[in-house]
């Protein structure tokens, strides 16, 4: 009950904000879904893959606590829960749902009074500049987020662009201060903060930058910042003891001395202000340099008010969410294009506007003829983001993928993309996806260097010393020995190297298909014939003893359990189901995974499996299972996706701040979602095939780039009306279980007769069916 | 007796290298001089104003251990000191004999058989990877270094190119690595590396990076390395705790995994070598990136052999050396070669082969139409160093002003280089002496953007809130409740003002010349006229009590005591002379200062004050009484600055480890020797003047830059003879007191007749005086 009422409330308190145009896309978007608890998204302003992300800090509880980690610490992945009751202050750089927690660079705070250099604590906020609010006056909105800070009587408003951060404080009168606290950072630890450096050019401008060595080894922020009344005077606090270092002149290094530097520095700038007046502060950030910070600044924030960007930030938002058009229930619509909001946050612009980016190498590098981007949680995003991207954004695609490849060729492994940001690699999550995205890309007609883009997914897989990839090579999978996550690797290993095979296939490279066709059955290793679940085996070959299917933790799997795992061969998936002892073992199996009884102890103290992302042992708040629900469509009762995707759309999307059954990872949950609404999802990225499972609005008209329209209607829909009875693809009987994205992207209309009943009589043929790699071996 | 055996040993031994070819200049050179005790010079090779210096480090004591400061780290500015027993290994870049430490980046040794990751200690060698060594194999030339490691057996040989190190090390057989430690440093403390980053890019190829807040505050030093032959295997050891954060795979990264990052990083890698087998290590440094560092490698040293590059090395000292010929006894001749050695290493090149470089705002900017330049220990230098550059070195002083103009630009502070070295300002010692070194090369015509000029120098003076300005520019002087050093910074901004007046009055711009002109009489605000001596007043203008003129602490000077500081009047000598109390009264107190006994008290504690460097009261191991024995000039006894400066010239420059009695200071020691040598010495730097001394050789000849020559004979001349007798310049009689650098520009002879006795008659009107202010107040 005390949900559901808080859920209302804050319902009505967002159409409230939202009511002055309805009509706008943008008024649907609820940026404040998942930010409480397990989501990990923040609330804050940005723009379409923009570099800067400006929102709320209410906490980031250390990392790090003289060396032990705190379980925390994870909660504020993006610095933002919607539980706390003080916000720390405003930076500008944050993740979009993440499993893991960084950025937070160049945290401003506008204060009143003396100034305290410290945040303070979530339970004493009076004891540092921390400050009071209430939800009741907090606006987030695509572009723009609002706040009163109740401590200081200061309305917070800010938006952005792609590389500036806006703010606009209308302070109450009294001694005005900004801070600019450069130790604030998300991942915090104490030594996270390699240097900060800040020059005070002139009394409206500040340079600076600061180098950090969080979860991204090494991240270097560059900035520069506006203020739009001068400064009084300004000052700092070394919280360290970083000096110059043999100094002894007689300096005030403290006030007014404009070259500030250290690696614990908190500086403040006071400011005369009247009661009312407003203070506009435009940060903005390069990876390069603070001159191209300024040049940044200049180009997309220059001689505009706050009130200007915040109407061009919402116009680009606009225009992105007018990419599909949707008829359907207010909280679907909301759900839909918050959807797509979270899904356009990350990956980021990540390079200046004259092209200069900062790679892989650490070094400063020239795009040429692309916009170089990051923040790629490719174990998350390669299963539905890039593929929607292919669909929606192919220009984007297009960028990712000459990002991508530009990392690789600045790797000194010769590797893609794993889990990299600001020009790191932070090696998190296992198998090497980033083949997946490129081979998915190419089998889409996405433009890049072919072959470089061969070398790229060859040279990825075949990095020996990572994570058993010597030992996969040689035996065919992942010995327990060389990792505790042998079996979940060896499972994603297979796939990545089925998607190399099929893009090699159809570049004519016959040599390499070979290998990696052998290469791409490895689940067969590890099925064990006895239950057909995967189940890890040493080096010898004898499998793991004492195995618990149920069990997370311990077995030779990661963010899943081998009941889940077992599933995990997209790219084979009638060669597993004849595994698993044929259709109708396969079927059952599938309908207990998603109606069993999973003990609380499966998942009592595990990250990312919330009880609200349950369906029975199906985890739908992470990852290796967002497949599954479609598989049925190999088989004999195909109707069952279309039951079970229907549950997961009305039980685990919701709009509200516990929307989210598991973290967003940088959009993937999302784009689950709108695949899943258009009714079809790319199960096996890297074949061009999106495996049916059933609309969800009545109506979505999907323009795509180029100009041609996709409509898919579904007049009848509805949570009762879950069951295809018949599809047409303009106006002609289509009896396939999946579309191609050649047939998307002509355009057209895609209609769907919907029924409450399943149509049993609607099953494949196997030519009907989605691609199995089991044909080609045949 | 102990120290007078030492020498000769010494002296012998470096005969018995030196003897090849002992006509070649170079051999004269003796890289040791001064490398015991105070000299801070380094032994290792170098090229002429390189950015490396090579060269073994024998200790780097901590500077800070758990806060306290540690004086012994003063005696490893050069990482070496002649007295110690063992090499801790081969490290980049050293600064040439400076009053504070710092570098050592990049250490490089050759290890055999187990790797130990630390450098033990001088007392334990044993105990880490240092080697014993013994002088016996120590063999130190210009452009080469050479050494048996004892405990390892290894030959080690090094030369340089400007930017590139070059080691050779030939094995004893036994299982060879090369250690790399990127901890170490000179100004070593805890936390001085803010991050270290190596990347294997093959098997002969590393290239990477390390941050340092060293003195330096901020120093980015990238390298590239390669081997001649391959690496067998590799790895590293951490010292601190800094791994990928958030790292779990179960990669192995301490062996063979091609990318080291830390804070505390000791990597060693292996190598297949036979017992007599050569190992040839290029080690190119670049302040910008590391492809700036190896496209650096390429140009100076790809594909050329050690030997190659050691006689490349050699040729260009030998060039630099030619461009005096001189004819004199052995000591002296390897003294005043050994004193244009240690010119020639500070300033420094800092930037890469295309032009890029690292500005004071830790900005890459692209130098146009020059070298930049970095090294600037102004306080020193300004004095001899610089003036000797306008004089041999024209093109390099260009690209010294030019580099100097680019720091200001780049300084938020708007100032000239103060103690400037790797893009940070040390603010180190007093004044604005930049100020001096443009107006000096602008008087002497070197070509400088001249509006740029004018206003770095004016505002360079003008800082309020650097070291008293305010203050000084409100009362004529800087009060002592400003600053412990007040008088001597009222003196030398006294001076600098000088510069200013006279370059705005050559330039023509009256107004600022009229401001300066007042500024540059600062000193009479300080004559106590009971004494005549420099005295400090507090803001009331109240002197200072129980004021001590001997003592150089707490008595409102620095490096000096207000017997010596007194006379730092250089651009009004006559006015000083007068303020103490006519030209009788002045002789005598400047026969006072060289004749005196000063009790030890005042110096035992003192640094850059050695007995050896002590003439009464005079001191010349420090410099602000570098001109003090010139000043006879000025009065009606010149021919004691004859005798003065033949004394310290005969006492305190020797061929030998103890033949600096004080820091070399960036070469202003071996300047003042130079110019001393030559017969002639730019007292007050920015007038166009040199008074004269005495010659000190047979015969000098001088190839002046643009082909002319300038020949000085004093073919009598000898400890005994001397005096001056008479001068004449290209055989007409000259009866100046000092000759003008546009007189010595144009070549010719000037010879000086010697005489054992002084010539009393031989004294100067006020015409043939050289400048001073109160000639142009009057």
């Amino acid at each position: 009950m005390k949900k559901i009422s808080k859920v209302l409330l804050f319902t009505l308190l967002f159409m409230g904000v939202g009511s002055i145009s309805a009509q706008r896309k943008i008024d649907y978007v609820n940026p404040l879904i998942g930010t409480n608890g397990m989501g990990h998204t923040f609330p804050g302003a940005c723009v379409p893959n923009g570099l800067i992300q400006l929102s709320p800090d209410t906490d980031t509880v250390p990392h790090n606590v003289d060396g032990a980690y705190q379980p925390r610490a994870y909660e504020y992945c993006a610095g933002y829960q919607y539980h706390d009751k003080s916000i720390v202050g405003f930076s500008h750089t944050h993740l979009n749902g993440t499993g893991h927690s960084d950025l937070g660079d160049i945290l401003v705070m506008p204060v009143v009074g003396k100034v305290k250099f410290n945040p303070g604590t979530a339970e004493n906020p009076d004891a540092g500049y921390r400050s009071r609010f209430s939800h009741d006056t907090e606006k987030a909105h695509p572009g723009y987020y609002s706040v009163l800070l109740d401590d200081y009587g200061v309305r917070a408003e800010m938006t952005a662009t792609q590389r500036v951060g806006v703010h606009k404080y209308t302070f109450p009168g009294g001694e005005a201060h900004i801070l600019l606290d450069l130790i604030h950072g998300i991942y915090n630890y104490d030594g996270k903060v390699l240097w900060a450096n800040l020059r005070v050019e002139n009394d409206t401008l500040l340079t600076g930058y600061r180098i950090t060595n969080g979860w991204s080894r090494v991240n270097y922020t560059y900035f520069a910042i506006t203020f739009s009344k001068p400064i009084k005077s300004y000052g700092y606090k070394e919280r360290g003891k970083t000096l110059y270092n043999g100094f002894w002149r007689k300096f005030d290094l403290y006030h007014n001395f404009p070259e500030i530097g250290g690696r614990r520095v908190v500086a403040y700038f006071d400011f005369d202000l009247k009661e009312g007046e407003a203070l506009e502060v435009k940060v903005a950030l390069s990876p390069v340099s603070a001159s191209g910070a300024l040049a940044n600044l200049q180009a997309e924030a220059g001689g505009k008010s706050f009130e200007q960007l915040r109407a061009a930030a919402e116009e680009k938002w606009e225009k992105e969410l007018g990419q599909i058009e949707v008829e359907g229930d207010y909280d679907q619509v909301c759900n839909l294009y918050s959807s797509m909001y979270h899904t356009l946050i990350n990956p980021s612009v990540y390079m200046d506007r004259d092209g200069a980016y900062r790679g892989l190498d650490h070094e400063i590098h020239q795009a040429k003829d692309f916009t170089n981007y990051t923040v790629f949680s490719v174990w998350d995003t390669y299963r539905a983001l890039h593929p929607l991207y292919n669909l929606l954004h192919p220009e984007r695609s297009r960028d990712i993928i000459a990002s991508m490849l530009a990392h690789y060729s600045q790797s000194v492994h010769g590797s893609l993309p794993i889990w990299s940001h600001m020009g790191n690699e932070n090696w998190c999550m296992i198998g090497y996806h980033g083949v997946s995205v490129v081979a998915d890309a190419y089998v889409k007609g996405i433009p890049m260097k072919e072959e470089l883009a061969l070398k790229a997914v060859v040279n990825s897989s075949t990095i020996p010393y990572l994570d058993g990839t010597k030992e996969y090579m040689k035996l065919g999978y992942v010995p327990l020995e060389k990792s505790g996550s042998a079996a979940s690797i060896t499972l994603e290993y297979g796939y990545d190297d089925w998607a190399i095979y099929n893009m090699a296939e159809k570049m004519g490279k016959r040599e390499v298909a070979a290998t990696y066709k052998k290469r791409a059955a490895a689940y067969k290793h590890l099925t064990d014939p006895s239950s057909g679940f995967i189940r890890p085996k040493n080096a010898a070959g004898k499998w793991k003893e004492n195995f618990d299917v149920l069990d997370t933790h311990g077995q030779g799997f990661i963010e899943g359990n081998s009941w889940n795992y077992s599933f995990y061969v997209p790219q084979d998936v009638e060669g597993l189901m004849e595994a698993m002892g044929g259709d109708k073992r396969f079927v059952e199996r599938l309908d207990s995974l998603f109606t069993m009884h999973l003990p609380e102890k499966y998942y009592a103290n595990t990250e990312d499996i919330t009880e609200e992302g349950l369906m029975g042992n199906y985890v739908h708040g992470n990852e290796p299972s967002h497949h599954i629900a479609y598989l049925y469509m190999w088989t004999s009762q195909p109707w069952k996706t279309q039951y079970r995707i229907r549950e997961i759309m009305d039980r685990m999307y919701r709009n509200n701040i516990d929307g989210l059954c598991g973290n967003d990872d940088c959009g993937q949950m999302s784009a689950w979602y709108i695949f899943s609404a258009m009714g079809f999802y790319p199960v096996c990225p890297g074949s061009d095939q999106y495996v049916f499972g059933a609309p969800y609005f009545r109506e979505m008209k999907i323009h795509l780039e180029g100009g041609k329209e996709l409509v898919i209607k579904a007049p009848k829909v509805s949570s009762t009306n879950r069951y295809i009875k018949s599809v047409r693809l303009n106006g002609i009987p289509y009896d396939k279980a999946y579309i191609t994205h050649a047939e998307l992207m002509k355009g057209g209309e895609l209609y769907f007769e919907m029924s409450s009943r399943p149509n049993k009589k609607r099953t494949f043929t196997e030519a009907q069916k989605p691609y199995s790699l089991n044909r080609d071996i045949r």
